[in-house]
């Protein structure tokens, strides 16, 4: 992990970033569904190169990987699923509750289509990789998929989705956990069950 | 799905945002390495909503979904993996070879991070999902994903990666088909194995 970076500075650049990635999200989803003219559509592909053009000015050459903060934060603003600078990135939001159990309530759109009107199933997959193993990462040790067995119930629709994920058991090491995706009417569409390592933390 | 699309329309727009959505996937990993000035950043996100206002003049209500063309093709411009309108999709190219045989080539940067340095593990199950299936898929007849189970056996690297299928076995309604997923190293990664479901075509 490289030097830690100030908490302000960070504070600062998510304040600028965050919005622009936002914007960005919203631009991948009328980039599928425009129905624009011709002229219309040049001009937005000569904006989208000028934007690109600014902020690649300077650019690091490295992708963002994980930083601390100089108040002992972590930023993962580059993660696909979570990052507040991919705009990939849903962004996956997570709630721990006491028990250990994580869960994130999304909104999807038109950028994660498979079958017409659902979500992908390798998109729900990404969903619960993440969830699953948001059990099992403790402070310094973030912990990596092991194996990871999806079992889909029913087409997951787009829109308003909620996963959940808790512990079924586990050792120093290793984390095996349990989760399930729902879609707006309530209805379970992927139930998953997964085993995730902990590397041992460096000394 | 809705009435079929005249081939040369559709040849005609898949040129016109072809080579914008290209553009686009530029952009999103920008915004994740730039370290531009918060002047340039702030221009930078006032081109992008300009772009998003010029294509969100005119939308589609509905996800894009799978549309014929007059010539029996199918277009998938939306596809969170391989639609050439969606800047998310890396876009998967699947070649199919005459033993049904599915295979992709692709080179994924710093968006498709999870761990510092490497593809998240839910994008390789995105990949090998969308992999696994292509072996799966007949005219007229997609198939779902039943189950997705996933081995990952050594971190994988962002870089050049490929991605192999192959049936293991099928009846009328269902592939079983087995995949991996090797780095630029030649490395195996992640190993798949998935039942895929073909409902009974419409009469």
């Amino acid at each position: 992990m490289s030097e830690p970076i100030s908490a302000e500075y960070a504070r600062r650049i998510e304040e600028l970033y965050g919005p622009l990635t936002q914007s960005l999200r919203k631009l991948i989803d009328v980039v599928i569904r425009s129905q624009a003219g011709d002229d219309d559509v040049t001009r937005a592909h000569g904006l989208i190169d000028q934007a690109a053009a600014l902020l690649g000015s300077r650019l690091d050459d490295e992708p963002f990987g994980v930083r601390a903060t100089t108040e002992g934060g972590i930023l993962t603003w580059g993660n696909v699923a979570m990052g507040v600078r991919n705009a990939i990135a849903f962004p996956l939001q997570i709630e721990h509750d006491e028990s250990g159990r994580a869960s994130a309530d999304l909104l999807l759109g038109a950028p994660y289509e498979g079958p017409p009107g659902h979500v992908h199933g390798g998109v729900c997959a990404l969903i619960l990789d993440h969830v699953l193993g948001a059990t099992a990462h403790r402070p310094g040790r973030p912990a990596f998929t092991g194996t990871l067995n999806l079992r889909y119930m029913a087409p997951t629709r787009l829109g308003k989705l909620r996963a959940e994920a808790w512990i079924d058991s586990e050792t120093e090491s290793k984390t095996i956990a349990v989760g399930e995706l729902w879609d707006a009417d309530g209805v379970l569409t992927v139930h998953a069950e997964g085993v995730f390592i902990r590397p041992k933390a460096k000394t």
